[in-house]
């Protein structure tokens, strides 16, 4: 009698090797299932996002003296950061970020009329419930961005978002920190629409190229090959530097989070600006360093900052955007995403880190879906 | 006839082997000179504490509707880290930090009566110039921390505090970091006291802690010889995590910095808490963890967390209070440094980090005062 292979998990990988890239292949559809129902289906009114009242929350005080604090840990964290840049871009809100385990043992300075803003993929992670709720107790509105329905953080806080991305099985998050990117995004235009910080138009063309993303995210996918044969190509280094400015710093410090996690190499995210401040010391020719080089503002100083790592024989991955005539002269390799406004390159620049982290640690043969020492969701202090 | 070997540089390291070696041997006298002219000699008054009148700072309008932002680089930045925590524990004023090359190009939200606070030794470092001088232009009034006297981002600021360390030739800096924080300890009494948030006996304390910390310095440089064969035992190793918990954190990140800078070695820095949601991962016996575990606030808290990296094989260089009955039973080296008030120990707990980066460093037989791609002051941008 032939033994049958067979695993109710395999099943549900639907022919993924694993849950990882099954994970970051459905994030066109779980990108749109975050814009549904919150999103208009035409442009015809930028201002008919649908964020329900948010009661307790008073905008214009919040713009004349108080301020927004994002609490969060891990990959949520670097969404987070995202979102300082976000909201204070398009709303004109003051925003500050912090790490929940610091943010709840630091007797925060918080005003009543605060907004404290937590988010947290599985909604029971330990410190970011603590934070949001030590916030609440001061006098702020507590808003939580959750995938997991129902869960603890969502019930804790006053006014809860959901992601809506599907069950998140793999322990490196994907499709979650995409979703979160993007509810952040309507947020920050939300909210400038409500203080006035943001022009009608530019409001409608930002949520056409939400409406468009996920369309752009299947295109880079659609590159996988490419971005395997980079793995394939520097599957041996031992330490990479990621580098982003702006809106890329956070894009940075995640694909960086992806490639320690699940491959156990030693990856390292910095603001582009801080290189020579010391991790520069770090290069030589056997360390790839992954440059965030989107156009729009900061490309031009992103480009010599490039120009200072490669002169000390650092390896260049870019990634850069389709149609870029000069990067090619720059990298070693290059990944071209779909050119979309800058405010909305996080969400689609973080799609071809996360393949290129899954295909390193594919290739390294590591644990991917159950990195070592890793738990999916941290419910402990 | 002899060939005699001399050289001008030589003679000002006062027979010590590098300017970097000199420069951490110098910080009693550095931190004694960033006190004196400041620090009242007794106790007598807590009040007494010299900051001239800083002309157009009004801090009970900046406690009930402003904020300080700190605008820096590199190790200037870790400084800053700490420096948020110090003044709103001890003063409730609200602080954000911010990389100056981020902060710059983020059109930052600075509000009429906003404090900005620049960190540089050099004073010359571009991004923070330029930071400062955007968010004076904004309308915040400008204090810069610097060391050179006269330099660029003094003369730019509104008003400027020199921290007198003399001055500093290695490309890693030390003496100017730890003169920085007892900079801005001092800043945070004084702004502590005006706001009414610090009790004049707390004051007292701290002023005192801070008169008799070049002591408590000189004593941990009587460990040196401890660390050097700490140091020894590490030397091969290729990735090094350090963590620590509020104050701790900036300490951890300026250690790993010190490390990566002259030595090369991929050390990084994280924030205790935010182990679990990632980094962890790296964890294996070839990985020396350096834990900051000072007794105070979060020490528990840090000793868990400790015992987590441990249960996955790590191996821990534990940074640990003289005293401590507990941490020999966890850790695999321990440093100990003398018992100070928890707000004075981030001074005290980056010379045996600075003594560990250089071990390391000279044994590896690295140019450990000139880094390859290193400079010391970053003016360009």
């Amino acid at each position: 009698r032939r033994r049958i292979e067979w695993s109710p998990l395999a099943a549900e990988k639907q022919g993924f090797k694993h849950f990882m890239l099954k994970e970051i292949f459905e994030q066109p559809r779980a990108v749109r299932d975050t814009l549904i129902g919150r999103l208009p289906q035409t442009r015809a009114d930028a201002d008919a996002l649908d964020f329900g009242n948010l009661a307790g929350l008073d905008l214009a005080t919040l713009a004349e003296r108080n301020k927004i604090t994002i609490v969060a840990c891990g990959t949520s964290w670097h969404a987070a950061l995202a979102g300082k840049y976000l909201i204070e871009q398009l709303a004109r809100l003051p925003v500050e970020v912090d790490l929940a385990s610091e943010f709840r043992y630091r007797e925060p300075i918080v005003r009543e009329g605060d907004l404290v803003l937590a988010i947290s993929q599985s909604g029971e992670t330990a410190d970011t419930k603590a934070a949001l709720q030590e916030a609440q107790r001061l006098g702020a509105v507590g808003l939580a961005i959750c995938n997991v329905v129902d869960s603890s953080i969502a019930r804790a806080a006053d006014h809860v978002l959901y992601t809506h991305a599907g069950p998140e099985i793999s322990v490196a998050s994907t499709k979650a920190f995409t979703t979160q990117l993007t509810m952040l995004t309507m947020l920050a235009v939300h909210f400038g629409r409500q203080t006035g910080a943001l022009a009608d138009a530019r409001a409608g063309a930002l949520l056409d190229g939400l409406r468009e993303m996920p369309v752009a995210i299947d295109a880079v996918l659609g590159v996988q090959a490419a971005i395997k044969i980079i793995a394939r190509r520097w599957v041996k280094a031992r330490d990479w530097l990621y580098v982003g400015r702006g809106l890329s710093f956070p894009v940075a410090l995640e694909g960086a989070l992806k490639l320690k996690e699940i491959s156990y190499v030693h990856a390292e995210g910095y603001a582009s600006g801080e290189m020579k401040h010391g991790p520069i010391a770090l290069i030589d020719e056997s360390v790839p360093v992954v440059v965030l080089a989107l156009e729009g503002p900061g490309y031009h100083k992103t480009l010599s900052n490039l120009e200072e790592v490669r002169s000390r024989g650092a390896k260049i991955i870019a990634v850069a955007t389709a149609g870029d005539d000069q990067i090619g002269d720059v990298a070693d390799d290059v990944i071209l995403v779909p050119k979309v406004d800058p405010f909305l390159q996080p969400i689609l620049a973080s799609v071809p880190l996360q393949l290129l982290a899954y295909h390193v640690a594919d290739l390294k043969g590591t644990d991917v879906d159950q990195p070592r020492n890793l738990a999916k969701s941290v419910t402990v202090e």
